[in-house]
């Protein structure tokens, strides 16, 4: 079959003939409908450090599909072939205390799709049965294929399973990339009052599709400076800022933001990787905020899925997700997909199985 | 100035003129600007048995409401004159446990407007400060005045401070009276996939109100009899049940059916309240299905005002509750009020400051 | 092997020799070391209609056991020969709405050892891997073998993940088999301040054991009525009532005794089991009391195993679990420890893997 | 009356005669009868640069206090002449968003006994009566007055109402002065299965404290250095590290470690304040593990108070609270007092009532 693989470190992808996969008693083969890039991939395309230290070539990259499943392993007996399934691409052992506890995405365990072992960019692909998610029939299999991005803004804004709802609370969410983008349509989408969206800078392409996603009021801060935003957004709020914050952009500024516009007492999510240690002020931002704040590691298996399933019932959110896929390219121009994220031209680019 | 009062035991109510109420200290005086009848009112108006035990005439009747504050005690800094208010109508005694701990609702020693004190439906009514709830300027003061209901529907649906959100989820409501109706437009307003609407005997008028606020599907069970209603909750939920379950009908069947549609391990609140004891099957109804069921009174102070106050900010919700009031009449058409409601033809009377 | 069985519908069991179990991929095989008998194995034993309609003769009984890990399937990996195990005898698809979200004690497609399949009066039983639970090696082959009532009792306490702790609260516990005794040394073990004890009729030695575990006061409803008991519980509660109540006699009188002792938004677990549909005020019990409820079936999986595990280290709660034990008898005559329970002589009986 | 002043900005303190304080008429005069050195105390004793930016002397300094109530307001009814109380020190204004939604802990406007009014050290003392916190008659006066920082320690185990609790799980206590040291008598009480104890520097005397407090292992980071306390926390916890950990030593290193001995998915609360702002790789630490953490202010208003009257209650804890003190002084050697802790000599100091 064809596939996108790395081939040796460095930078780039490589197009190539592998065998297909074949599968275990437990595992199903999927023959990717739709597939998208996410930033991770970008690292990997792109061989930073962590990447460098992470990957192991030769290897399949990708992890975001949907697909239709071909063959399923002996001893499943809750998939059939003919379905159209979605992959969770964190693999876990089931027998650790996180996977005992109702905490799979944080299993002691863990290795992932094209990143650990072969991914999706390719025709088929084999994955756990455990791993495929079901997805309505006539689910667009581009967007079936960012149900893991979107379940990443889902568990951001409802990180456990018994949290402060957000019905009718003022939230900001801070980076307006794909999940950003996402969080402010979800945000909206579980009736929120005002949902401020803000980042480093943004063009007007972006500040249009925030607007779109229903963002009330939208900033950028090399623009307007956080004084300010921070400024507005409590004005906004009667005066008491946001009771939630989602940390999106993975800057050091964006954290601050995050503190500055909470009320005390309030919530702030953390999903944005930073690129490194930097100092933070722990008593104005945390301690004396009195804020509670969540660690965000992938999504809950499978409890976020299922929101996500039916939050993508509903024509509103499902057209908002629909439109943070800008761009949608055939899959053998694979390289031009990574060169729109760079470029900062698209939000999400989606895969079509074109070979 | 004037009033609708119950001067003495028995059915009806009586239009009088009585003295304007003065202040304490703590308390405000609010103008009244828009008013409506509550389920408890009719009851009043009636003179059953649970009102023939708690009320003590004469006292003026009534309690949901909204007006301009007058005048305000000389120990009141955060209220002004001129301010458009709600009233809480339950005014506890912020020392006991309950009031200590989160749980004001459920004060040890409560009072309640038009129900053990003198009520709204007059020109003017003394409230203590910390009942008086400020809206926002331009809310229709209609709207304003059935903030309480729609304070028990939110309430319903997100019982206690962290509780299983509905993001994604299937919501049964089971009753439709005007708190059963907005409880469906509050769910699908706080992101529910599938909403269903079930009641005793529902007149056309009713079916189309309650399509309007959003359910998904409407069942009578008069015409259609439980057992096919609980199929088809199942059948439409990939034969799971729903996740969330409200009780609002206050009918025996009401509570089986709120429990038959709901998935192993979910949840249900109980607002009806029931004519008398009745026969239930506690292990099949609560214990082998591992729910979570809350009794709900009153609203939380004020932590659902703030919810209430947010959702009514986003046009979708304003309008539905909106819609929910079918009659507005003058205030001195008042018993045309209570037979528009005894009679079904109305689902909210609003009251209009029209003497 | 040897293994006790119902050979054929009708009341008793029988000993006979059978073949030993062989395991599957995913299974180990356990040899018995210790058991014990639940209340479940004593309706299976009198043949009552529950047991007449779910029970499939012939079939190996008893679900209570701990033993060493003999035999692991060739797809088992976190488990080795020679460990020891308890069960968790509630067997879980994996797959289903409540499996994926946190809740395989809710499975839908639940079978349970010694009721649906072949349970542990024997000398080997087969289990899934999943349902083996390591044991520390010291622990006494008995208590290891009543994990699972004490799990029942530390998830009526605890019911959910993120439930209202009962650090320095009040506790009432109703009914005082060993499900009510362990729960009276649990709520003690996490730092309740008062623990009231109370059942239907209580000889003198069931009320010194209920003190020996920790109980403030027992009462014993039959002497003093439920009307003095809510007095007294009240009175020693600074007029409050408790913050948490636990029914576990399957009694209509524990039911509203469990209520009444309330104070308003409390909350109350129902594990105990009716044994048929009766007059419910629930109005007054639940409602009106805003009370939250929660009906328990079974323990979670896993997160309430490993409580039970970090509490059985405690040597103050191992002990008081070794002590409802009353009676140890070899398992051959298993008869006799059937007629220990039913003569209310026993609390808990332990079975020793005496052939 | 006799009390302690910060006449004006420097270090020290001074005594003097004042008058007797007056009360409004929502507030309460308390005759003071036991009382304790704060470590807010110590910085406004030697005057730090907080300390001279927030105080505005004259100010009689102080605040954790327990006493008689001697005269009461004409509108306080549920307080009497004669009672015992302590005094909760955070005076609130009732009608924020944070007050009016169960977290008056963070009201936006709060001012503070003996840092922005008059404080404790004096021979009587004018509180709210929103902030006489009725003792059980018996409780030991200098015990009464330190239901503050044991407060904070219960707060910080248990930071919100609906929280994992603690039962059967391992925790780690980071920082031992008097808070830590009631945390790790608290969490024992609790039901933990292990407590950790670790702080920078410890003595002999406070690693035996630590002991006597409860705690399995007690370490001391400057001797055994952060990766070998480590590696010891997770060895004793099957490799898991622990479920909770609480952050009480206001050092960097400590942040470190109470992180990094976290199991993925676990929580940690931060009640310690550091010196200046550091430097944090907030991936590592809080995003990748996945941690909840909650910033510690204060003390639920009053939840936290009924937990902490109701442990109190039983004699394990009091006892063990009761150790925290190690020195008692006449109040007229406060002087005595700090240096007691300036010179680690002590862990808590009470005062008595002695001038």
């Amino acid at each position: 079959m064809e596939a996108f693989l790395k081939k040796k470190p460095g930078p780039g992808v490589e197009r190539g003939a592998v065998d297909r996969p074949t599968i275990g008693g437990t595992d199903v083969l999927v023959e990717v409908k739709g597939a998208a890039i996410c930033g991770t991939d970008v690292h990997i395309y792109e061989w930073d450090e962590w990447a460098a230290n992470r990957i192991k070539p030769p290897l399949i990259v990708g992890h975001e599909m949907s697909g239709k499943v071909v063959e399923v392993g002996q001893n499943v007996d809750h998939i059939s072939v003919g379905e159209m399934v979605s992959a969770e691409t964190h693999i876990v052992d089931q027998t650790c205390l996180q996977c005992l506890t109702g905490r799979e995405h944080v299993c002691q365990n863990m290795t992932i799709l094209g990143v650990d072992r072969d991914g999706v960019f390719a025709e088929y692909v084999s994955i756990p049965a455990h791993n495929a998610w079901k997805n309505d029939p006539d689910l667009d299999p581009v967007v079936g294929a960012i149900q893991e991005p979107l379940g990443n803004a889902v568990q951001t804004l409802l990180p456990i399973n018994n949290v402060e709802d957000i019905a009718g609370r003022n939230v900001a969410v801070v980076g307006m990339g794909p999940i950003g983008l996402m969080a402010v349509a979800v945000a909206k989408e579980l009736g929120a009052d005002k949902v401020f969206a803000t980042a480093g800078g943004l063009n007007k392409t972006r500040i249009e599709l925030a607007k779109s996603m229903g963002a009330d009021q939208v900033f950028s801060a090399r623009e307007e400076g956080r004084e300010a935003i921070v400024k507005a957004i409590f004005d906004a709020t009667d005066g008491n800022g946001v009771d939630v914050a989602v940390e999106m952009s993975g800057h050091p500024d964006g954290l601050v933001t995050a503190f500055e516009v909470l009320t005390k007492g309030g919530r702030v999510s953390l999903l944005g990787v930073f690129p490194k240690a930097f100092e933070v002020d722990l008593n104005r931002l945390m301690i004396f905020k009195a804020a509670t704040i969540y660690g965000i590691s992938g999504r809950l298996m499978y409890r976020t899925w299922f929101q996500v399933r039916g939050l993508l019932r509903r024509p509103t959110l499902r057209k908002k997700v629909s439109q943070v896929v800008t761009h949608r390219v055939p899959i053998r121009d694979l390289e031009d997909g990574y060169e729109l994220i760079l470029s900062k031209q698209a939000a999400k680019v989606g895969l079509l199985p074109k070979w």
